[in-house]
């Protein structure tokens, strides 16, 4: 069920290949296998009601009132049968269908004739809050209603949900243009708690690095730089979709919806240089990694040699007098071994007085 | 109280998700929690008077003469009734009230309909000028009115005050767009003063970097990147809110006025070149950082390595003499003892000239 | 007959000067010397009915029955008569005609009056998968014919031939540009099979690359970062290419057939960013790589440490007591023999709890 | 009095805080503290008359001839009542005067209504030519005067001043704008000496650093990127200054004039492409430096293990047969010495074998 | 005589100092000092005809018949009396005759009133072809001429004389601005014989980098980095020279020849390709040669570590029975000596072991 960026990187040059040869337009679920049926759930409201219903199938659609806006949500793309039946109903083109049940797209926005189809990465934290899940999110938006299909159906857009059932604040006022905003808001929000969780990660390793340097360390430093560089990738090109969603003069975006756009694209920008800020912590990391490494290395050079300056001179001493010579005057005399401990120590002594000069010890 | 750029950074991604699920516009104070009361200082000026008072509340705000000019400066955003009262008796959008209380806007300009809305880094040094405090300012404008938001509300625009009180040069003269390009001026001149601090930062690690290098002092010069990376995402965005207020045909800003602001993007621009100087001094001071440890490393192999090839030898002269031989000529000849010291001798001196020719002694 | 990356890469710098000093639209082929006759294979169809036939030369061209699109797909570019005679039946500029049989073009796209030339790079796996072959094609399309020049002639069209034959789907119905997208989605959907093949050369490396640090692994990284680096630049101009083809006025290409391009173009930019995130990875196996083996050398100088430090200072001990003075009292004593063993093994436990204390061991 | 980059660099992040709280268009002098009196030139000609004087005070300025051009040079900055006078006199703009006073200006060019304002950098060699002098220059020119604010005033304009008197060539037969060119080239012609000084350290640097590489020659790489880089940052800034010289529309500038500055703006690409290679080679001295210090490292340990591995093995066999078992057959066979040297001498030329076929000797 | 990149290069900072102070259009020669008299030759041609002669001096031109197309060839620039008499008889201007003589032009195209002017970078191999050659070429086109000068006056202009003398294809009909093509490409030819050269210099360093790496064979890397730096100046400036030619709507270029304009505009760029390509490449040896260097220390190490770890404890067992208490009871034992040699080969034979496993060996 779980998702992370790392594996997903990985299916970036992984599943493509099975589509080789198709037609374009022919849809073709690529990502994680899935049985389980696929939700729908619909809601309509306008100013003074709210209807909410559970469908079965997509056929069911009709039984949805005619409300004035309309908000489906599919969770689940690898049903072909219930994507083309969307297809024929809201009478999309076909490849935007291709491109709703192949999840690896780029974020971006295209601009249809009577309706907008945008493409955005969903991130939010697992269960243990360690590691970031990724999944695709297709909105497509008409005049009045908006379409959104997600791959799994996490919580993200419960929050909305909430709010248009408590009917407080603008969003029952107002049309499909800002139901769309809430959504895309609401998708950018989860941002934030991605990068923290990074974010916390980074700090956890910028205090074992300096503790206990490993290879393993510096792979983990990897693996972040790694998820960074994905997330990147998945906000990076929010900009320009935000860009121009608010620039298209279409009239299924109302200016007064516009400052808000504009609100979502401030904060795709903070998000933005908050991963070139971890990006670069993480790269300052690097830098001390191996420098600690360096640094180790040379204190057990240190030790190697403060022990084998010391003892060498000693050795060779006591080697000399193990030496057989029968003329070694040195020998007789009562006063030599007293003599050469002396000497021995006396030496010691100032090879540790040079190592201290020397800021070895 | 103090509020470095380091802790501001980590902040970057910490305190959003608390605002997970809500609307925009919706207000929510993001940062440290504060429970003083909030300054709110009026002053109103024009030509000939200039009257100054200390507001109790938002609500007293008609009690203020109608002169030329009016700039209420607002000391503490964390107060929500106080932002939202503004917000209602100067018709502000709920959006740009959001961004006032939530501090940590990227720098900013927006345009309303009517007035306009800039967000600012301020930056200020510490007590002890050995860190830079920064908090965020923003400064909303119409015709006749400026309002500044402050976090705690410094020092930074005394100058400012001192010169409307003093009445002397041109700000009392013009209207309310020469007022604000005497704040952003205060706030941008301030900039200059935290340069200062982080440039006497680099120098002082300059000197420690050659005479003792630990890993500490690299973490010293990452944690000084660091700030650097602060300080110019603070500033970058200042270019081009800049060109944008300039260029803007807003009736707010009157042509005379353009000039100084063009004035103080040429300041942005410096501190810019700067901060991208004090980067390139910085990395360079890595790889300082970095052959100063290996030149150590070095110079300890070269004293083991002298020490072991001296001694090596001779030990095993030593060695030899050591044997227990029963035919070993040597042993009897009177003058070998002697002899061997002189070979042993000559041995040293050999390798000392031979160390002396590589030039590692 | 292979002609991997590598091998073509060297070509970008071998071949030319032979052109030296030849016209401009002197024909003249720069690629692998070949003998084989030239294989010509027609399609013409409409929506109705589809003709095929294989022709033996190119002067057989007016055999063709006039249905309403005429694919022609060159098998070989060595043979100049060949592409003269096209250039001749087909009014092809000279300049074009050098172009398709001067193999190492970049891509690129130009527009001539009444036809367009595109050339791109194919690329496709080689029988084990293990190495990515590359040639290119040349795709020359009308208003109502396209031909297509390759150096091989592959199997990266046959998707293309089976759904002409088969007239499902839109082929049949939709005219000459169509057939161009079709051709250059089969071409853009092998690049994600070369990508693949690449990215499981990665994952092989990133095993081994821990487990047995060598320079041999390097120069497979850098061998692998080659690769990459040729694949951008055959993907890279693609961007632009695609861009103009869709940006153009020309009545070639028909308005409902654009939406196809677009999406082509949304692979191009897909497989632009997993080349840089591949990029990105072998830069950081290079990084933990050159950690591994700084590791490695730390873990030696550890042993070796560990090793003198122990063996030092016991062999000075045992050096004192072979010493041969005439007045050692400690020889005589009985129970001096086991206690310097208890005071040799003391040293060992000593050293070896220092050690431990220190984690090198 | 001496005034060199690296100096000037410092200078960027230390005196503007004493400006804080001041009115913009307040003169203050930023630069070095100075005394000297102000020396004020004027030259006046027309194709005909050449007038040359020296002026006491600014106040004299009506003594001068009312010819076709007339060129002003002030020697000094740092007395604010000259430039106030010299602002009334030619109605100046109070910014411009104070970007004259404040010397760390960012080169730029200002239009103002009827005059157009230029700042740019001056380097010029010391006078052993081993350092680069850098100071800020000043250029207003209206339609019939050039006034230039030097620093020091060296003598960079001299050979204009020359050209003036002679007569010669088609300084005097143009106008004022023409002597802004004259006087703009002879600026930037005198950057190429300072790239040749600058040239000239690479390369000496580059034969020591292979001969004797220290962390103090890393320094000095270091302290000369420093000074390209403040180079850079005096440069680049002219080519767009250049540019928005050459296309405004302002009556100024006449026509025939554009080419000469055109040339001057080529000379300014060849400058920084210039200092873009100085660059390149310093980052591969750095590099080489590197490499240098661990190839002698490298060769310290080959000699370390060289001795160690040859003396080991030996002085373990005379270890051996130095013990005192009772019961050692060799040492009672006569021939067991010289068969124990010739073991010996054996191991070590097997040894000195390897070493050689591994390369290390 | 010959002039390689390397010297080339020194000369960007060295020699434009002579020119210190000279009015601009002053011709001055900027390049080697030469002697030689300047060869001039002309070649005149139309449809039918085609003249050529050498030319004594630059006086002799009316000599020249009026046919179509003339194209005078000048081989040496350093006679100023010769390019100022081609000044004053084809009304050049005197910024663009500086330009000739000064022979460190960056490559550029400046539009004249009836004429164009444009300087290239020459690149052809030496005689051993191990050397690339530079000089300056300055191409001066008017409606029926074409002037060309060179330094030296190599051989690369010689297969379009070839083409004109021979008759055959376009160049014979086609006017001056065929003939600019013509002379443009055989230059941007030339270009990939240059890159070749240095191609296979990068091919043979990849062999000995691994084989033996020295700090020579990484001033080999830097000087062939810096050659490619240089050939990227030549060339880079290339694709806007001719971008800005195709692009002018001057009667000097016809339509029709603009396609051949767009042709060398691929190859330059296909030569900026393989330069960052080879670039990239050199990049990468850097990388193989530090980890070649830091290989072979680790692997002296092992040895060092080997030999030390093995010997150590042998050599204190030893020690251990050369120590001379009186009572040692192990020395008595007969079977004692056979004993510790038995308990010494057990501890070698566990050390190799251990070292085996550790793939040390």
């Amino acid at each position: 069920m779980s998702n992370g960026p790392a594996k997903s990187e990985n299916r970036l040059f992984k599943k493509r290949s099975q589509k080789l040869g198709l037609a374009p337009g022919t849809l073709m679920h690529i990502g994680e296998k899935r049985t389980e049926t696929v939700r729908i759930s619909v809601m309509a409201y306008d100013e003074r009601r709210c209807e909410e219903r559970q469908l079965a199938s997509s056929t069911a659609l009709d039984q949805v009132s005619n409300l004035g806006v309309t908000w489906i949500d599919i969770g689940g793309v690898h049903r072909l049968d219930v994507i083309e039946n969307f297809g024929l109903q809201f009478k999309l083109h076909p490849l935007l269908l291709e491109d709703i049940v192949n999840t690896d797209q780029r974020p971006k926005y295209d601009d249809y004739d009577g309706y907008g189809y945008l493409v955005l990465k969903m991130l939010y934290a697992g269960d243990q809050r360690t590691e970031v899940h990724v999944e695709q999110v297709s909105l497509v938006f008409g005049p009045n209603y908006v379409l959104t299909f997600q791959e799994n159906g996490g919580d993200v857009f419960n929050p909305v949900r909430e709010r248009i059932r408590a009917g407080k604040g603008r969003i029952r006022q107002l049309g499909a243009d800002y139901l769309l905003h809430a959504l895309v808001d609401a998708i950018v929000d989860h941002y934030f708690v991605a990068l923290e969780i990074i974010g916390e990660k980074v700090e956890r390793m910028q205090n074992t690095i300096i503790v206990e340097p490993r290879p393993q360390t510096l792979q983990e430093i990897h693996a972040v730089k790694r998820e960074l560089l994905f997330l990147r990738r998945a906000v990076w090109p929010l900009r320009e979709v935000l860009t121009s969603l608010e620039r298209q003069d279409s009239p299924l975006l109302k200016p007064e919806t516009k400052p808000f756009f504009r609100d979502v694209y401030d904060h795709a920008i903070q998000i933005i240089d908050t991963i070139e800020t971890l990006r670069e912590m993480v790269t300052g990391m690097l830098d001390i990694y191996l420098s600690s490494v360096s640094y180790r290395l040379n204190s057990v050079m240190k030790v190697l040699t403060v022990i084998t300056t010391i003892f060498m001179p000693l050795t060779f001493i006591v080697g000399v007098y193990g030496m057989n010579f029968e003329y070694m005057p040195e020998l007789k005399v009562p006063w030599a071994y007293p003599m050469v401990w002396m000497v021995m120590v006396g030496i010691a002594i100032c090879m540790l007085a040079f190592f201290r000069i020397k800021k070895w010890l």
